[in-house]
């Protein structure tokens, strides 16, 4: 498949590489050219897309979420934390079956292709459904672990990680575990010495809330960074999603230690937990990248909302309206994302990285006038914006339309009959 | 114009009734009947509409703003808000036109049109311009008085109530002047008397900044809201827009004078205002409405992104995840908007009433499943959504595609070509 996207703005994201006009190849899922316009290619293109001036940037990466929980999605709002947690979803998550989070897991890949996020890192249950649900659809998913004391062994997740890092090129996956207070020590100690073994980062849930960080101080007489950097965790890096009760120690660790922070702002906001402290990570140069958290918690998986989000509430905690400036917050959402979920070939548009894009509409009124496009799609961009998402150099959604594979209204279907007889058992 | 719509999950916004299945029509501007669908009515449409399902509900009121403001959208952010306001804004404000006002409005509104909104209240200069835009495109304007020490007079105010009160059916005239702390005494005094002549209520900004607050404690020796109550300002009611930062005796004050409270969360956070206390005011039954505020501190006007944040931003302000329940912010953002700014008539869908309505797409991932509608608007909605717009019976936005007039391309233009000449000027 050979696409040549022409008459383009182009962001490529490369670092101090400014915006410009021109056009971009694509061949066999690889960027081949990008550059000022080439008049007479001679090429015999599948595709030739005139953007007519609208942005081609590299897609966004959702670096935390819990994909298949959208059968949640605006189950049991506007509760009480644990009420929710314990008495809502707990109860129904034991009902799943593999084949509900296949279903639930291409709900959630459709809404990142209409927010224009090309990869998702993926905490949740029943791996091999969602795998199948991403490489069935071409949506690029990585997976990451999610053993704790509830479910699997640290021997599943060394057969996952062998299994999924070979499962299919779109599919990779990341060693990883719940959190620290839903995991014991020895699967803690455990999954350090997994780490070391293949010389490879380890991710998990960081001080969302003050409770997790209390209790942790509790039992290990430290905070949750602390400790299982103590274990030899992060040796060869990793990374914490939310990481909102952070001590200065806790900082100077992730800087370190090369960890990266995913936040979540809206889920932060909604769960009532906090305001990660992102400037201070910023200049400290602590890696950052950007997650929609999971749909029953969030409950909508739009990076347009998160990336708003991530600056304004720094704006607003720190009381300092000029705080985290928009285009920090496009290198969060797109190459630190990708970077932070080992997709290092996904970062930015530039030859030979991976064919994953977007194409976001200049020509709605949230766009114009064109005072200044990266602060426009941060602080007004919606997903009305985004005409085409490609992954791995196809198009999968386009002016609103899915090639997927899959009608959406299939998927709809199946996901509303899961959780309706999940209520009925 | 008569058009039916029929299939069509109804939410009508009057109290205690909830949604469900039937047809709405309309004639000449005004709802002729909302209920169960009538299978054989023999009558002639000019449109019948199968909503296949989706959703039909009052168009959401934006409560505040300042259209106009589009021409300085994303032109200088990050930026500490003195400087922003000082030495950004002001001097490009002082070079605009009447024309540049024109089609800047125009802008505006053809975002509130991709965001379900059916009327703005709009505080800015050079309403004649403004009003002329909303009245050729057919949307429905408030306009609000702005006199402040820079500029109006209050005869001047007294001119505008009277004549854009019967200037169009579409736009109307509430009485205001821009805040306390720009507006000498001797004008807030007479502003008060005009309101009690005309037994009319009396608006604007309020208690928006801190030291906003302070400086007029400093002046008058108390809060805003009681310093202006104590003019009478309040005596027929009116409306603060902002109230972030109000004591209990400025609540009282609002509760008792039936002052409106119209909160613009996105502002409030992007310029590091602060957070109003909206679930203190829920308790104590104060009326309240959403406003986007302009679009050169938002920077978009887009009332999903309001109504998740009025909701969120509690509930973390608050430690408490289940402040402010989502059918409260669906209220705020209809019938409260519409009767917070005098369009009583436009609040919620029954026989009589204006027919300015919105079709929301629930077939759209981010809608599914379909386990609570009300719950997936307020915290998964976004101008995806929209699938059809009506104002005055009239459809102005379709499946993307503007009905106004004017092509939206020229409405692009003319801002692009009025930003620019300012810049050179």
């Amino acid at each position: 498949m050979k696409i040549r996207i022409y008459n383009a703005r182009i962001l490529t994201m490369q670092q101090d590489m400014p915006l410009f006009l021109g056009e971009l190849q694509v061949e066999d899922g690889k960027i081949t050219y990008v550059g000022e316009e080439k008049k007479a290619s001679g090429d015999s293109w599948d595709r030739e897309i005139d953007a007519e001036g609208n942005l081609l940037m590299p897609g966004f990466k959702n670096a935390h979420t819990h994909s298949a929980m959208t059968f949640l999605r605006s189950y049991a709002d506007d509760l009480p934390l644990q009420e929710w947690l314990y008495n809502q979803v707990f109860p129904m998550e034991a009902k799943l079956t593999e084949e509900d989070v296949y279903w639930a897991a291409m709900l959630a890949n459709l809404e990142y292709l209409t927010s224009g996020i090309t990869a998702n890192f993926d905490m949740y249950m029943k791996n091999e459904s969602n795998a199948k649900a991403s490489a069935d659809m071409g949506f690029r998913t990585v997976l990451c672990g999610s053993i704790n004391d509830f479910g699997g062994t640290v021997e599943e997740i060394e057969e996952e990680y062998l299994h999924f890092n070979k499962y299919n090129p779109l599919i990779s996956y990341q060693l990883g575990f719940h959190a620290e207070y839903t995991t014991k020590r020895q699967i803690l100690e455990d999954m350090a010495a997994l780490g070391k073994k293949y010389k490879a980062p380890v991710y998990t849930h960081n001080s969302e809330t003050e409770n997790e960080v209390a209790g942790c101080i509790e039992r290990y007489g430290t905070t949750p960074t602390a400790f299982l950097n103590s274990l030899g965790m992060f040796d060869y890096g990793g990374g914490g999603f939310h990481c909102v009760h952070m001590t200065q120690e806790d900082l100077d660790i992730c800087k370190e230690k090369g960890i990266w922070v995913v936040t979540n702002p809206s889920s932060n906001v909604k769960l009532a937990s906090g305001i990660a402290p992102i400037q201070k990570m910023l200049s400290m140069g602590i890696g950052l990248a950007i997650g929609t958290d999971g749909p029953a918690s969030n409950n909508c998986l739009d990076m347009f909302r998160e990336m708003f989000l991530v600056t304004a509430l720094q704006k607003v905690s720190l009381s300092d309206a000029a705080a985290v400036d928009a285009m920090e917050v496009l290198h969060m959402a797109t190459a630190g994302g990708a970077r932070a979920m080992g997709l290092v070939d996904c970062d930015v548009l530039a030859e030979g990285k991976c064919a994953d894009m977007v194409l976001l509409d200049l020509q709605k009124p949230n766009m114009q006038p064109l005072n200044n496009i990266t602060k426009n799609i941060v602080y007004s961009g919606s997903k009305q914006n985004v005409k085409m998402t490609m992954i791995d150099g196809k198009i999968l959604y386009e002016d609103g339309v899915f090639h997927v594979g899959t009608a959406p209204e299939e998927i709809y279907a199946k996901v509303n009959e899961s959780i309706t007889r999940m209520k009925s058992e």
